[in-house]
């Protein structure tokens, strides 16, 4: 076994458990190096508890895999400037740089022609008062780097909230948003490989709370231009990064007219469904594609609805009575606010699927962070 | 994670290791007990590597897991009567001691009223010679318990063959088939509940070659009337045994008819396509239906075939490559015979999905036993 390919990954968490687990029937281990002792890849990668800018693990880690890759977008400079040249890097570094600072990303997204909604550099109280003035509110002012899951961003609705504002941004280059009035959230998962094959798996519709995704319905129900819309800017964006791996984009759905809010350059909760609901997951087709192998196919098998497992664990015993319902528990502690599982609920018939979710979703006991 | 609940499988081969797979995400964790060190469950369960009857094991394991079940049929009864009464067992000591024995098997369907082949016990020289001339030959000499993918058994086509099988036989509890002419193998995957909740996969239409299984084709192409001859016959053993996990029944499909082969109370090659194939996998049905959760969907998402590896490893590259191919390479080492993996194609057409296969079998440099 220790003979096989080596999948090294920075990073430790659900998204690297669910690789590791997808990259062993293809004959691929995974080393996941995180500095929590507790990290739940543990369970099917090898885990080396390490902080991820730490020279000795990182040069053990050049030696030991055959291609590096990240569950998070924020890596550490040094990391990769140690990593580079010693052993293959993807999604490469360009990709990371864009795609970790929300400024640089914004400019990506325009400089390739795929539309955003407005927004603006700020990084002091006197900037903040001059997007207020210029774009008006209400808006969402987000730190450029490190945010996730709705943590490091701030929604302004009145002045006071702005006022508010002023302490804390502080001297953070923030990114300033108009808030778009969107009629839903879309993403698409899609994943290029290193000769440049690309697949797009059907677009998802997602619901966010308290800025944390709580369910993904796939396929989403969208007409054929607005599918094209987005494999079209995903396939652009792949292209000119020469970006390997799977990626996922973010859009705002205005009325049928796609925004692009924000790019992860690795796997995405969004895609979460596709492990029971399309031909390969995205985390297999991330693996193949990394690993130089032909991607799968990204098609739909049916309907799909993804349901987050927030703070709490619920009694499997009543969810997997619950028609199509599949199960992922990470084995992570509980802790308020903290995702530690998803629900997939997949069937051919669309109406059903949903019903179905609905009961999964009464018997949830998510524990959100407000 | 330790917290969780924990199944105990004696047998720590593929099909542990993919119950295992299938047992992490719904908070399950698998201790697998198996004398080989480099038992390939080891990459998803804790590894006990003991003799299967060694006491002091079996009364730990008794401790540590809510459910004991097996990958295996042939458990030695020392084993089970030291588990008995100490944890919960399923299947149940009836089903394994039924269908350990072929003997007891063949009764037991007669006794529920499935049909079967005509048979006949034999133990020794003479008795092979009585069932030659009552049933004639062709025939087929197996040893009633302990072989599989061919091991202990002997194909009587020739009298030279049938006075070579007089030493061979020796004083080994035998049964005497009756060569069934057969149009095709056909296997039916089912499962049951604790509460007696029923679920069975369609059938898969099996091919063998030098006795052991190379490939399995589902749903198979068959009338709704074979496909509930099958069903109804599973339901029945099942219901009569008080069964409680995943079992296979293979039958000879003659004209229409089906007649029952042989039963296998465990998850099963033939059904190693539930894994890409199925809304549930067998493993996951299997892995619920022990530790007393309700059964998943057992309907077929598409057209699957699947092909097994033997003896020798593939490229991954030149398989990954092929329409709808997944691979599930078990990280065992190669050996004449030995099956190491297997790729299942799935896909919506039941036609492209068997050229897929054409194309892998190609590419396959399987290494048979002979």
């Amino acid at each position: 076994m220790s003979d096989g390919p080596v999948l090294g990954v920075l990073g430790g968490g659900q998204l690297a458990q669910m690789m590791a687990r997808a990259a062993k029937p293809l004959g691929i281990s995974c080393i996941a190096i995180d500095p929590n002792p507790d990290a739940c890849a543990a369970s099917d990668a090898e885990l080396w508890v390490s902080a991820y800018d730490n020279r000795e693990t990182l040069l053990k880690l050049a030696e030991r895999a055959d291609v590096v890759t990240f569950e998070f977008e924020n890596v550490p400079t040094s990391s990769l400037e140690l990593l580079e040249g010693r052993v293959r890097i993807d999604p490469n570094a360009e990709a990371l740089r864009v795609s970790s600072d929300r400024i640089a990303e914004k400019r990506y997204f325009e400089s390739t022609g795929v539309p955003i909604g407005p927004y603006r550099e700020v990084s002091n109280a006197a900037e903040l008062d001059v997007a207020v003035r210029e774009f008006g509110l209400p808006a969402v002012v987000k730190s450029c780097s490190g945010g996730y899951d709705g943590k490091g961003q701030r929604v302004l609705r009145t002045n006071v909230d702005a006022t508010e504002a002023r302490a804390w941004i502080g001297e953070t280059r923030c990114i300033y948003e108009s808030f778009v009035a969107f009629d839903r959230e879309l993403s698409i998962i899609a994943c290029r490989s290193r000769e440049g094959e690309f697949v797009a798996f059907p677009l998802a519709e997602n619901t966010h709370e308290q800025g944390m995704l709580v369910r993904s319905v796939a396929p989403a129900n969208v007409t054929d231009e607005t599918e094209t819309q987005a494999r079209r800017a995903a396939r652009k964006i792949a292209e000119r990064l020469d970006y390997v791996g799977v990626f996922a984009i973010e859009f705002f759905d205005v009325g049928g007219r796609l925004l692009a809010n924000e790019m992860a350059p690795r796997v995405h909760n969004t895609g979460h469904w596709t492990i029971e609901g399309a031909r390969t997951s995205q985390f297999e087709n991330h693996v193949r594609a990394v690993m130089g192998l032909p991607l799968g196919s990204a098609e739909a098998t049916g309907h799909s609805v993804m349901l987050n497992i927030i703070g709490k664990r619920p009694a499997p015993d009543a969810l997997a009575g619950v028609t199509g319902a599949h199960i992922h528990d990470y084995a992570k502690a509980e802790r308020k606010g903290r995702k530690i599982g998803h629900i997939t609920l997949t069937g051919p018939d669309a109406t059903i699927c949903r019903e179905q979710a609905e009961i999964v979703n009464g018997r949830l006991g998510n524990l959100m962070p407000g």
